[in-house]
């Protein structure tokens, strides 16, 4: 097809054009009733042949000849045939005014996700990763419609086309096969785009990455005004892991190893696997670039982001990936993760945080690329990070909605939110066959079945336990019923063998202080953990009392704070204790009603008493509660 | 070949057959000088042409025919002759008394185990296995003689024959070619097997499978009358393992981590994976199915099971495996073992147990598939788990007995068992070159290297100290000396930084009791850990004394119990504990002689107290011992 | 070629040569001009056809015959012409003074370096690795040039020439391919040699070997006298070390897990992987031969041989490598290490220990195959491993030395080495653009990072840090400035901690002498651990009172040693505390001034009473410092 958009410069010019074409322009450049510059390849008896370019030649038939030519003579003609068999008939065109055109060949660029083996395909886009196999060297290429590796050979194990590096645009010609079972394009051609060129394929590129990269704009699961603050946030977000996947970026969760966390992480990770899948040509994308992390502590930890970090560079290096985006869970928000993303800070590695956990914001906003928690709208923790994360994955892939419309309730119930929402989420699930009671099952089956997996994401048992993606509701049922009966009891026996030991004074306040040496006292390594077990027993002691209630586990070098109706505001208290107690090493964190903090075993003695005294001095308030709230 | 069963219902039927082949009949189902049920097709001048079927066409001369034939005519022709070239010479018949019998086309199955590479082959058979790769589909198909992949193409990663499930009767026809260095049978045509067919080939199935799955019954290796009982029981186990072989299930053993442990599961394992091999056309097949893990625990804890699960559920989840069978070995008969259990129990995951530790069969036998245990039949602990092992792995694969002949008697030795068959089980090793000490050693270093591995099954460097498999005798020799020399080294060594810190006392009952801190006086993190400790103490205080003698090993929140010639009942004093100290946590178990006791840090003197206590007034009895029993 | 050496025999003999062709001489083992003899094969009108050996035929045309022969006859004759189509022309001989030489085929050998992908080739050399898999074994075959992948393949999972074992020399022919990315003979057939084939090939290359072996000899990076005497057990260590790497041995480093262990480790690393990369074909055989592991304890623990070990048999099971070369890097001088290297013995393990730690030669020599540390030769701590194997590493491959000069800097600095060369160690380092202070901040970050990986080896992250093959400048600069930062504030906050609990008192001796509960005081489980918190605790107090000074910083059962200006000889003190302290367990080691025991918990307090009366009467020696030393 002729490239009219160069006809621009002649507007109101009324002379008709002709064509030049460029050399490397076939057949499909030119059309038959246009003119075109012509030389004559060759001279016979019953005409002349003529080129229009390398690949385009014809019979100007000698009854169409007014006079005789030579080799190289040149002309202008018309293409006035393209026979069946291919042939291509002119004839001449006598005329001298006329402007000329320019036609560059216009090359038919095959899009990425039209591919199909056996193809012989013309590609551009932007290299996404570059790995070099023992073989080939293996580009990803990303262009408006997918991402597809394309192999190109120099030498075993030499990098093919050296020049070209990440994030260039290029140009690839070769024929799409099948490899390992994903469809791969064996490159006969690999050009870098300069210039114009690149800045074309870029701006088209960028605009279609912008437009593919939208999220979805679902209506929210409930009404909610407190929520709908949220909104442009996780959009945000949204677009952010969507662009991500988009630029074939690996991804790595940190969640919050807990029942409210997994209600997170776990419809985030099957909306943005759906999307891998769907951007990749290579099936197995999703296993290679999404990986999903429950955090033991309520902070990133330093072994962790060294672990992460370790392991980020290690994809560069061995597989060529970009360093992955960075996504914290249910955890993030706070100034203990500082020093872990300081970590991170020097390199490629993006961050975004979904948290419900009060924040710092001063401390950790700088070093992040999105942060979504509801303090930073005055809103707090009854907004579960489950409850955001399943509109988030319905952001990035609306077609999962019918497996999580219950899910925000178990979030929900499982961190003990009081939010007057959290009436609606509950009726959601019932439509769904869920009953209050097995919300609050799955709940519990979830924070056990985390407790011993550790460090594994434990995937399809985690998927039956939440029953999303799990095709048999029988055995999520029994599952369920299971593990929370079995966490139950756990829970029982251990408060059956604290109870005994628990240390009871009235503070002057009126607030009844309850202590526990859960390291005595309590089964150790094993369920429910010396947090978990504090919160059972707070929970406990202010439903019997009914009345403001302070709770302290401590062990050899930590305590666990929980507090109803008294306001304690922990990190004020861990700075006094640090002053008053000199080589007491007291750190830790947390807010008005729930915290931990750590010391020096040699000083346990001081700081507790330290602490009980500051406790007995603190004011009563009944609004605060840490039964509704998270982190045992 | 002409399907001559259908001809049962003629019977008594004098008249001769005309067979009425099936649309899809080839040659193969037709013979010469049987007739059949003809129509014309064809009328030249030297004949006509006739079909018998589809497939199978020829001439009826003209000089046997006595008249003249229409096409599409009828007549019963006799096959009479088949040429070189494959042209096909009928007669006419001419006959009105005789009965009909319709013809199958008789598909030629080619059995798995004789497929070879580049054979076109129909099989047909079980679908046991169905892997999504990112390419085909693989089936994996169990015919009565073995299992072969099957490779279905439908798109990349999109699953070919969707309507095809687990456990499917199907027909596959293709050709046999080699994959990644097994045979695969690339599928030109896979079909459901529904109605008669399925049924017919379900029946023949299931009675090969059973034939098959059918354990050798080798002679045991001594007689022994307490032994016989557990004969069926065991052949019933290798019965259970045999099916879950031939039914591609892969298999996963927990063992306890000592000697006894190893002595026992590593012949199980050599002779599963024999049998894999051999039922599998996958060589790696052996790898892929089978799994050893020791075990940490003296039972099945919850951490381990989480993880078994949640490895089974991945292998389903990314390789389209069944879940697996598990076999407990020297382990799981106790009440201990039921929540694991419990937690299996809504996946179909089958369990067996052979174990010689005092069982509770009321607990753990409805959750259990077979459960062989000496105290069932009245017998107990002296006939260890590896000696019924032997047998076992004997059942199932009796190719292996010269490599096991000295094994029982490591086990026994290294469980210190008092069987009056000790004494045939040593002499069958001395006959190999093995005195007593040998094998004392033998026990020793497996202990010892089951110590350092921890989690790691060690497969080689096991195999080498137990001789199983191993093909250098010295290097068995050098490592057994080498491993046994440390061990003992380390006891000592133990033994020596405890024995000035135990504490003797006799008690009315004219016991000794000696109790140690193992905590605070022995080596920590090392070899021998505190339960062997306790034991090797008391082994030398009976030694010395040769009088009834109780020792206990005890930590911040454990105790180790043994006793011999006091029966203590261990189970009673912990539910006892539990009544008389509230908050104490007590739990645990054992049984009269030997037992393991956690409780809460806090109120450890209160338990050993009690405890002492009631030991000082448990019977004597001298029968019982615990030197000559298990779980250091 | 004709094979002239045959002629030696006649050396002085004046008689033309006939040559014998063996039956399987080709054309190639023929010359124009040179005599055969020949048989008469077919007599045509024009001629006879001969034949000089099976493949080698040609007419003598009758023009040059001067009598008739029959097919059989024998005569000699001289090849005259080979033309263009191949026909080969002989000439009658007439002689019967002449000698005769045998000729045998000569086979064109490829070196192995020189394969390319499709030529059809021969390759002669040794098996050093064989792997059975699924399809075809592979067998690695070393030639004087490179290592290749053999696939010879005799049906599927079976091994192929059973006869063949590692260590053989055998002669393979077949077409060289690509094999997922490496270049791979396909096997047409597989010899083995013997008798003088194999000793002329063993000669050949066991020449060929010790040749390539032998190690650069780069001029060290400073001139220092000290260091001087271990060049030539450097060169040994180089030497065994490149003939490990063309034996196609797999390589295993143990290293310290601390700045100078990985300043040690690394370019050792760097240089080991370009010289495999070299030598092997297959571009993943670095990933595949080389592994580099930290070891937390300050020797070879049991656990850590037990899972090399393990490690080894199963890379010697599944993938048919020889069993593994274990260096020994900043580590492995002592008789801790003992009990490890003996688990080793009954192996094909070679063991190299390159160290600057007190040695036991005594102890450790006769199990190691080389053993460099400046101690044998009357120098000392001051001469780091970093500054060894950094020697070490470019005689292995010169070309890294630029990556190099400033790492035996941070080796020094880290180990804060006093030793004369350090001046000009640290110049090289400033010439590259360090400064000091970069070069101790790179040091403290390479502890912090190693504190962090634990087992891994992170090896992205240490180049990076280290700066030894990172490619980001910037990125190195901000890693260290923030691990370094990052490490000094958890020191302080550390020191804070335990300052206040630090319990003075002075010797009899003039030396100050303080005590820490590290567990009681410090924070647990983080940056810095007990061992160089003592360690920072002593050099504060070093500094502040420029007096002799010993720190004791102590745990539950444990006590680290240091000492300045005070000589306490601590394996003694070990001797005499275990005499006099029955049931206490001490062990442990160290030397002058630096040390760390063992005990049991129960009898901590008589253990460090005991040893503080020693300390009390210790000698002062004011030359003795633990601040330039090591292993915090």
């Amino acid at each position: 097809m002729t490239d009219t958009e160069a006809g621009d410069s002649g507007a109101g010019d009324s002379r008709p054009v002709v064509y030049d074409l460029a050399p490397d322009c076939t057949l499909e450049d030119a059309s038959v009733g246009e003119q075109y510059h012509a030389v004559v390849n060759g001279v016979v008896e019953y005409g002349v042949f003529v080129d229009i370019s390398d690949h385009v030649s014809g019979l100007v038939h000698e009854s169409n000849l007014d006079r005789s030519y030579d080799v190289g003579d040149r002309l202008i003609v018309e293409l006035v045939e393209v026979k069946d068999n291919g042939d291509i008939a002119f004839g001449v065109v006598d005329s001298d005014d006329y402007r000329t055109e320019v036609v560059d060949h216009e090359i038919a660029l095959t899009p990425v996700e039209t591919l199909g083996t056996g193809d012989t395909a013309t590609i551009e886009g932007r290299v996404v990763q570059i790995k070099q196999t023992g073989g080939p060297t293996i580009f990803h290429v990303a262009d408006e419609t997918g991402i597809v590796a394309c192999a190109a050979f120099e030498e075993a194990g030499v990098r093919a086309y050296p020049d070209v590096e990440l994030d260039d645009l290029v140009r690839v010609a070769g024929d799409a096969e099948e490899h390992e079972g994903a469809l791969q394009i064996e490159v006969d051609d690999l050009t870098l785009l300069t210039d114009e060129t690149a800045e074309e394929a870029e701006e088209r590129l960028d605009a279609a990455l912008a437009e593919r990269a939208e999220p979805a704009t679902p209506e929210p699961l409930v009404e909610w005004d407190a929520f709908a603050k949220l909104h442009d946030d996780l959009q945000e977000v949204a677009r952010l892991l969507r662009r991500t996947v988009l630029e074939g970026r690996p991804l790595r969760v940190r969640h919050h190893a807990d029942g409210d966390g997994m209600c997170a992480s776990v419809p985030v990770q099957m909306a943005l696997e759906n999307f891998i899948a769907e951007v990749h040509e290579d099936p197995d994308a999703p296993r290679h670039l999404f990986k999903r992390l429950p955090s033991k502590a309520p902070f990133y930890e330093m072994e962790d982001v060294t672990r992460d970090l370790n392991f980020a560079l290690g994809g560069q290096a061995r597989h060529g990936q970009k360093l992955p985006f960075l996504l914290m869970v249910d955890n993030g928000s706070t100034e203990e993760d500082v020093p872990a993303y300081q970590n991170l800070a020097h390199y490629d590695i993006p961050i975004a945080v979904v948290d419900h956990h009060h924040p710092d914001p001063d401390a950790v906003n700088d070093l992040l690329d999105a942060h979504v928690n509801p303090y930073l709208y005055d809103e707090d923790y009854r907004i579960t990070t489950g409850m955001m994360c399943v509109e988030l994955a319905r952001m990035i892939d609306p077609e999962i909605t019918d497996d999580l419309r219950h899910v925000p309730a178990v979030a929900g119930l499982s961190d003990r939110s009081k939010a007057e929402a959290m009436h609606d989420y509950v009726a959601l699930a019932e439509a769904e066959g869920y009953d209050r009671a097995d919300l609050e099952d799955i709940g519990e089956a979830l924070d056990y079945a985390a407790h011993w997996l550790r460090y594994d994401d434990g995937k399809s048992m985690v998927n039956d336990v939440l029953n999303v993606g799990c095709d048999d509701e029988a055995r999520h049922e029994e599952l369920v019923e299971f593990l929370s009966t079995r966490a139950q009891r756990d829970v029982d026996r251990q408060l059956d063998a604290v109870e005994p030991h628990v240390e009871h004074e009235m503070l002057a306040s009126g607030a009844h202080l309850y202590r526990i040496d859960v390291d005595e006292f309590a089964h150790r390594f094993t369920y429910p953990a010396p947090g978990k077990t504090t919160g059972q027993l707070h929970d406990r002691k202010v439903q019997e009392t009914g009345e403001p209630v302070i709770t302290i586990g401590y062990g050899p070098d930590f305590a666990v704070l929980r507090s109803d109706g008294v306001r304690l505001d922990i990190p004020n208290m861990v700075t006094e204790l640090n002053d008053e107690i000199p080589g007491g090493g007291v750190s830790g964190g947390g807010h008005l009603v729930v915290g931990s903090i750590k010391f020096v075993k040699g000083r346990r003695g001081d700081v507790i008493d330290a602490l009980v005294e500051k406790m007995a001095d603190a004011d009563l308030d009944e609004e605060l509660s840490s039964t509704a709230t998270l982190d045992d």
